[in-house]
């Protein structure tokens, strides 16, 4: 027979890795203190859930185990009783999720400039509103004002924004969010990096195919007169190369559709969402 | 008599600025289709909340408006009558706050390595949980394994890290969710530069005041013990500073309660957040 003296419910949870696809603290400590009796050699320590727990270290007034598993359950057993039973309080994804009732995920609206990506972005946070969910806009111009406002415009500067937007994104995703980002990120190699950074499936990217010809025509920011009168230099689509999706989840317009709105845009995005199991938790 | 022919529900808000505390579109571009009678010389753009609405062009075919406020009205209105009223699409945080039924802020929690940041962290996340709200957790050691890991502990690259995080907790919050900052920071004026970057109430300091030599004593990664040994310079609490918030919203442990364990610390926050109305739309 263990005597529960007492345990102390926090968990450290200050490392964190990769167990699958889900991202878990790597070492959940946990501080046990027992009474033990004499004749009790060793503790084994076991989860109902098949967790890897082990004991860190066991002293004469405490007994610390670490898991790697967040919804593991304590027990200390002495043969066939099982006299300790404490479930962890750590919250996960899986809980943000129920509480939200949709599953996190990445929208990564790739494009020109004036190819449409904040006016999709936006339809697409009013879309899912109207159905309850709870979508954020990670806005390339927005996120520069703040996060990364102390980055440039030159090479290595851009491929550490569109990084740190991955970043920030991810940990969106992993809160239970559908993120929405509206990022040009015109190389492959970046786009690609950010979509490692996800489970399999969590990063949709959105290709808005709009010729240049147009973007240029609509020219919302008047940048493409600027680069064409060579006041920018280094801009996408002008001197500076876009390199379009090869695989991406979808592309908008669709075929035979150069008209469709920005709402039906956003419906055909929430379709794929639906379809695969994003707006339910 | 004006008739609206059609609008398109698109919102063009790629750049973003401060009105007040609050981060919101500089220009939001609505398309409106009017069919105007001949004798109607001018169009007079009127918002019902005193939004800076001006109208960026008008054609024959349509007109284009831009406002600063996402919660405008616009209306076209000839003489006294209000003919066109529309709300425009774009959700906001209030919108969020409303789907999660709490609002956005974040808890920054700071103290000495071995205070019990992450444990308070973990057991405010789990006690939100419970009441159905949204948190997260940005932990110092995590964001350093994603976000931040171009980042060594040299002194500016420290700051940098607490910029970051401050950043990221500004754009969880404005999500509408809690955001639970557990960082050392040991610096009045980085966490000063955070606190700044959020609308008066939104930044709560809670301060883990746990005695160094009690820390030492605990010492849950061994690091005190290495820097004791001299084999980590720059060590806070050792040989590097750490400024105790001069205003925090929070002390824990509170004055003779020494003894608390962390779910009652983090039931004191939980009052705080009631009170304060941070629990409710």
């Amino acid at each position: 027979m263990v005597v529960l003296k007492s345990v102390r419910p926090a968990i450290s949870c200050s490392s964190f890795g990769f167990d699958g696809d889900q991202l878990v603290p790597l070492h959940k400590v946990s501080f046990v203190n027992l009474t033990l009796p004499a004749s009790l050699l060793s503790v084994r320590l076991s989860s109902r859930n098949n967790a890897k727990l082990s004991l860190v270290q066991a002293t004469k007034e405490s007994s610390t185990a670490s898991t790697n598993d967040s919804a593991a359950v304590f027990s200390a057993t002495n043969g066939k009783a099982t006299n300790i039973v404490w479930h962890k309080s750590s919250v996960g994804k899986v809980h943000r999720q129920e509480v939200l009732q949709q599953k996190g995920c990445v929208i990564w609206i790739t494009g020109l400039s004036g190819s449409g990506k904040s006016t999709l972005a936006c339809a697409l946070c009013q879309a899912l509103y109207s159905r309850g969910k709870l979508a954020y806009i990670l806005d390339g111009d927005n996120v520069r004002h703040g996060l990364n406002r102390d980055l440039s415009f030159k090479a290595e500067d851009r491929a550490e924004n569109i990084r740190r937007i991955g970043e920030v994104a991810k940990l969106f995703a992993d809160a239970g969010i559908i993120c929405i980002a509206s990022v040009l990120s015109p190389y492959r190699k970046d786009r690609y990096a950010c979509r490692s950074l996800l489970p399999e499936g969590d990063f949709i990217e959105v290709f808005m195919n709009v010729p240049l010809q147009i973007c240029e025509v609509r020219d919302p920011k008047g940048l493409y007169k600027l680069a064409r009168a060579g006041k920018i230099n280094g801009f996408t689509g002008i001197d500076d190369p876009y390199e379009p999706p090869l695989n991406c989840e979808l592309e908008l317009p669709q075929k035979g559709n150069n008209c469709a709105s920005p709402c039906e845009m956003a419906e055909i995005v929430i379709s794929y969402l639906e379809e695969k199991g994003y707006l339910q938790a």
